[in-house]
Parts: C-alpha cells; structure tokens; sequence
C-alpha cells in the first residue's frame, strides 16, 4: 500500500520503538500520565530528537513542546501535532504517532526562504488526567479561568502537579498564544473506532469534530415489594427507563441521518435489590453529531422519549444536559488538499466523523484545521491491544508529508 | 367497620404499645434482628404476656416461642403464629402483627376439655438476617444440613449468634417438631403490597404463596468509543438489555393470567461510563405465581427472549436460575371457614395471591394453614411508614377469632 520505500521510514520506525520505552507500565500497556515523570521523558525525548533533526524547540508556559523549522521570516507556520500523555495502561498509538509524524514530516520537509514555517507540538494531558485537552485549551485561550484548580482522580491538582513538572503557572491564560502565529493545524491520529477497518481504507479525512450533548435523566417511581405488588398497580422506574432505552436507540438510528451516534452508558438503579421494585433510574447518555441543529434536535427529542416513556409507567421523568460541545468542521480547503493527495498517492481513503475530540477540535475552532485517521485494528484504543498495521502508518505520513509540502510553499507551484 | 366494641381491644392495643418500645431504632423504625438482644427481649416480653394471661410458654432449640392452652389431654393444636423479629429500620406491623393477634386470641378464646389445644408461636429470624424463615424452616425441618454455617451480612455466623442468644444448638435438625401435633396453622400478616388498599377490603384471604424463580441473565457485548463508534457497528449490552427488560415486563403482563408478577431489580451495566458502549450488562430478575406450570413457562419464555434480543444486538446471552421455591396454596376448607366469618361479620374482604413468602408458607407445605391479610397503607413495608388502621386490625382478628372458635371446637356445631 506504501509508495515510500521502506528504508524511508527508518527514523520512524525508531521513534516508536524509543517512545515505547517510556512510561511502559508494569501492570500493562503504557501509563504516561500529564505532568507526571513519564510525559516529562517523553518531552524530553521529543526535545532532543527535534533538536537532532535541526529544529528549534521550546516549551510554553504550560509545557506544551513546540519544535520550528522557519521559513521565511516572521511567516506564520503549519503545524503539526497530537500529545504524548496516555491513559492508564493506553497503547502505543494515541498521541503518539501524530507527535511521531510530524517528526518525520520535519526530517522530511525543509521550508525555503519563502515558505511557511513549520511546527511540530506536542501537547500536554490531551487524556484528562486534568479536565481534557488542557495543553491545547491553554494554547487556544479556551481553559477556564478556575483551571489551576482542577484535580485529578487522587485529588492532586493541576497547579501542584504543573509546578512539579517544572511549570510553576499561576494564570491558565498565561500559555495563550497568539493562533495568528499557526496558518493551519494538522493531526494524524489513530481513529479509534471501526469504520475505517470495516471499510478497507488506510486513510481517513476528517470531516468535523462531533459536538456533544451529554444528558443525565432520572426516572422516580415508587419502590416497591416485586412479590406483593401486582404488575399493573407498579411504578416501575426501570420499566420506564428501559422503554425509553430502546426508544432512544431507535430514534438515533431513525432521525441521527446515517451520523449521529447515541450511548446510554451509565445506568444507576436502586435499590438494585432482586425482590425490590425499582424506584429510581438514573441515566448517563450522550449524543453526538457533526450537526449543532440535528444534536440540537435529538437532545430535544430524547427529553420527550424519556418523558413519555416514564409518563406510560406512571414514572417521573427529569432531564437535564450535563455537557455540550459545539461541532467543530475541520477546514474544507484543507480537506480537500490532503484528499487529493491521498488520491495521487492512490491512497484508498474516505470521510469521516471523528465521534471522538482531539487538540484538532480546539485549535481548529480558531484558525484553520485538518485530521487524518488511520485505521485501528478492532476499533480499540486506550488499551493496550491498541495497534495499526504499519503499511496504513507509512500511507498517512505519505499524505500528510505531500500534503505538508503544498501548505509549507503556496507561492510554488507542484 | 369493626364489630366489635372498643374496649373488648384495649389489651391488643396495649401489647402494640409495649411491642413499640422494644428495639426502636434511634435512626428510624425499629430494628429487633434475629438473635439479637431486641429480638430476645421480645421474645421474653411474649413470653410473660403469655403466661399473664394463662398459657404456658416454651421455647424449642432454635428459640421459637410457643404459648400454650391445652384443650383435650393429647389433642392438636390449632396454632396461631407470626414472627418477632424485623429488618433494620422496620415497621410496627410486619410480624409482630400476627403474634399480638394471636395473644389476644388466646385472650378470648379458651379451649374446653373436649377441644385441641390452642398454641400462639412467635419464629424466629423469619425477616433473614440468616436466611430468612430460619426458625419455622427449622420447626418444618426445613432447614439444610449446613444451616449453621449460615452467615448474616457482617459475617456473624447463625451459629454463635444462636449460642449468644442462649441456644447452643449443634444440628440443624434439633428443633424439627412432629408436625401432626398441629392440626392447623393461621397467620394474620400485613399485606405489604397494594391490593386491598386499592379493593377497599379490610380483610384478604391468601389462596397461595407465590412460587418462585430468580434468574440470573448476562448479555455480553464489546465494550467500545462512545464517540468513534458507529451505531450499526455497535454490539452494546446495555441497548438488548433494555430490549429484554420492555419483552420481559409485557410477557409477564400477557401471559401471565393476571397473576403472574415479575421484576427486573437488579440491573448491572458495566464499565458504567459515560463515553464508553456497555460491553457487559447482568441483570437479576424474579417471576412469582401461585401455578408451578405457569411459573415454568414464563421463565422459558423469558430465556427465550432474552436469547432473541442479544440476537438482535450481536450481544450474547447466557441465563441461570439462581433460586427457585415450589408454590405453596392455602388449605382450601381454612380459606372458606375464614371467608364465611368474614361474611358473617359483614366484613369487606377479598381472596388474593401472597407475592412474599411467610412462615405459613413453610409449614403450610406439611400441614393445612391459611393467612389472612390485612391492608398495607400505600402498600408499604419494610419501612418504619409501614402503617395499618386499627380498624381493619380489629376486623382481622374478630374474623380469626370465629375461624378459631370453630377449628377449636370442631365437634361443637355453633
């Protein structure tokens, strides 16, 4: 599938084995966790490999590594990145192999005089161990001004565990950037999900970031005796929330067009006793979509399903949404260009969705953005099984390094 | 509604007052666990009002309380009986209902030289802090081999409790009583449920104890990115367990001849995250019904459909039967002679299934026994808002009292 000979990607190939070193967890897979030693490596890792590679690095306020290879003066740069943190016993890939490319890319890609320049980022805690994506939000402007406060799971915070690392912040704004300064965003990610595996492609062009509406719904009934009450004097809570269930999944699939998806993940019942009746559900789903209007629509649908639902079991149904983000679309222009070269390369690729968020959906809500997929074997991320056949990894790196090299010298023609 | 004047009463009402005292809870109802010191206190309390007014009193090997007025030297008893002990922060009602019904009973009833005796038994651990029905199980010689290792939730075994308690007891057997010594067996219980509430009946005869089966279902699907994940790639749990549960409760409605009851209580939906595809749901679910036949083919019925809606969802399914107990009906002749006092009396009343089980279900699987009910306001048990008016209390047990005026004295025609 490859067009690059394979002592092309040498370097690569070595990068991967290098970061696989860092941060490999005893217990399974990888656990690079923000801020903490093994990111640390990881950024020092990055640091010197650019610098070998010629480029310039440094790090901002909030440890975001950025690595430059200029081009004319004072022009703005493509850049490239993704993240090096992990979730507790990840895989090698997410994050990663974006970090790695764009490394490859720069070995691969020197601006002239008159180009662009280039930039390689590697951001910090994408995974959440604080809030999620917070190294692209500091750099984009977008972090809450309460951010430093912000604690993980153990309850260490943000601004202890930053200060820890070397990064003693005291304003969440003082990473901001000025985005002027980045002409486009690029990331290669793995996708994490099936579609391109049951497709056959190597290459996927990311269409938007899906925005999300995440609703928490709670179906009070009455609990009750499950021997003594009979069937039609119940107010069973977990009849009507399983009704509205599978109402829910039939109206994604019916109204979602073909691109919504919708999850009911958590399920909370209680008593959760065999001989009780159920007096209280508790629903934790979430939709999304590339559509503000169509998410819009189905999180107003979905309130009515559950009302309904719980209406015919005489059941109490509340809503409320918990959590929205906006679609995010990735740049068409740049869509377009990187789709293009996938076809003269005769990449087999296609559009896609991307149901998950990346540093793509921050930064590409300010200034211009663009992802490619590759494929994930199973669908699986955050585990350790987590992998991509290296031929899909090479096709991508090709598009994205042609793709790399019209951005770096739009005066030129190819 | 009561026939009977006020005072003829205050004995009953008086023994309620002095039940109320013993193991109220400070954080809610009343708690007198079996064994425990407020189970044994009552216990003593019976014991004294017993014999106050003229019964003797013992107690067997696993501490049943048995109060006696002998009728005809040798005679069986007609016994009366219900249980002292309560779940934590219980009612006023559950069990200790029957027991004071049957002291006052004792109190208005007294048996002549040519009738059988008349025996008021208060059982121990009926509500299961080991087991449940643990002492008429051990009466009935129920109880199996191992019912000594039995454990209560804190991991006290029934064995050292039972010691503690002041009964030494080394076999599980030791307290099996030679059943034909009583003739019949009548419990007085609170509904627990909404029936008669509903009916307007202060008075219901049980037909049966419900039978019994607890199965125990597993849908196994692939757990999976809430966000990457296409719908019609999906094989989630939770959306056939759902599926299931809204087949489950309609069959049950359908199929079940009106008296049928199953409940869906335990629901378990794993990794019970908010972006993650359940991969796994295992719910814990009862039937109950008076018809074996019908018992069984609702739980093939519903392994049917539990099978048809993983099918469905590429999710597979995998049922248990975790527990399963035989209906066990009221003697028939005892139902009529208590429903024609009650229609003598001109008390509303009505014949119904029992959803729970009750020590008259243990000994009514050896010996003729019968149950009256009395209402359950709002249908509710197993709280300290457990509540029954003094009204239908005072019906219940004028319909007693002529039930075991005649079974006392059967060769007498009144």
């Amino acid at each position: 599938m490859s067009t690059l000979p394979a002592d092309v990607s040498a370097a690569l190939r070595a990068d991967f084995d290098a970061v696989a070193a860092i941060g490999r967890d005893p217990a399974g897979g990888w656990t690079r966790s923000a801020y903490g030693d093994h990111e640390c490596e990881a950024h020092r890792w990055f640091a010197a490999t650019a610098e070998a590679a010629g480029l310039a690095v440094r790090q901002d306020a909030f440890g975001n590594s950025i690595a430059r290879r200029e081009g004319r003066p004072g022009a703005p740069a493509i850049a490239i990145g993704s993240h090096l943190d992990t979730v507790t016993h990840g895989g090698l890939f997410d994050g990663a192999l974006g970090v790695l490319a764009g490394l490859e890319i720069a070995r691969r890609v020197a601006p002239g005089p008159e180009d662009l320049a280039l930039e390689i980022i590697a951001f910090r805690d994408e995974e959440g161990r604080f809030g999620a994506l917070t190294g692209s939000r500091a750099m984009a402007g977008d972090l809450p001004h309460d951010a430093l406060s912000m604690r993980d799971a153990d309850g260490t915070g943000l601004r202890s565990a930053m200060r820890e690392a070397g990064f003693p912040v005291e304003s969440a704004l003082v990473a901001k950037r000025n985005l002027s300064e980045i002409a486009a965003y690029l990331e290669l990610h793995i996708e994490q999900g099936p579609v391109l595996e049951a497709g056959g492609e190597s290459v996927g062009i990311v269409t938007a970031i899906a925005g999300q509406k995440r609703l928490a719904i709670r179906f009070t009934g009455t609990a009750g005796h499950a021997g003594t009450t009979p069937m039609e004097l119940r107010h069973d809570a977990f009849a009507a929330a399983a009704e509205f269930a599978v109402g829910f999944r039939d109206m994604i699939v019916e109204e979602g067009q073909g691109t919504a998806r919708g999850t009911i993940g958590i399920v909370k019942t209680s008593p959760n006793q065999g001989n009780v009746i159920p007096g209280e559900v508790r629903i934790g789903l979430e939709i999304r979509d590339a559509s503000a209007a169509l998410l819009a629509h189905l999180a107003e649908r979905t309130a009515a399903l559950a009302t309904e639902a719980g209406a015919r079991h005489g059941v109490e149904a509340g809503h409320r949404v918990v959590y929205e983000a906006a679609p995010v679309p990735m740049a068409p222009q740049l869509m377009d260009l990187l789709e293009g070269q996938a076809r003269a390369l005769a990449i087999p690729c296609r559009r896609l969705l991307s149901g998950a968020n990346h540093d793509a959906g921050i930064l590409g809500a300010h200034i211009p953005a663009a992802m490619l997929f590759v494929p994930s074997r199973g669908g699986v991320s955050h585990t350790p099984d987590e992998h991509t056949d290296w031929h899909h990894i090479e096709a991508a790196v090709a598009v994205l390094e042609h793709g790399v090299r019209l951005l770096v010298s739009p005066h030129r023609s190819r």
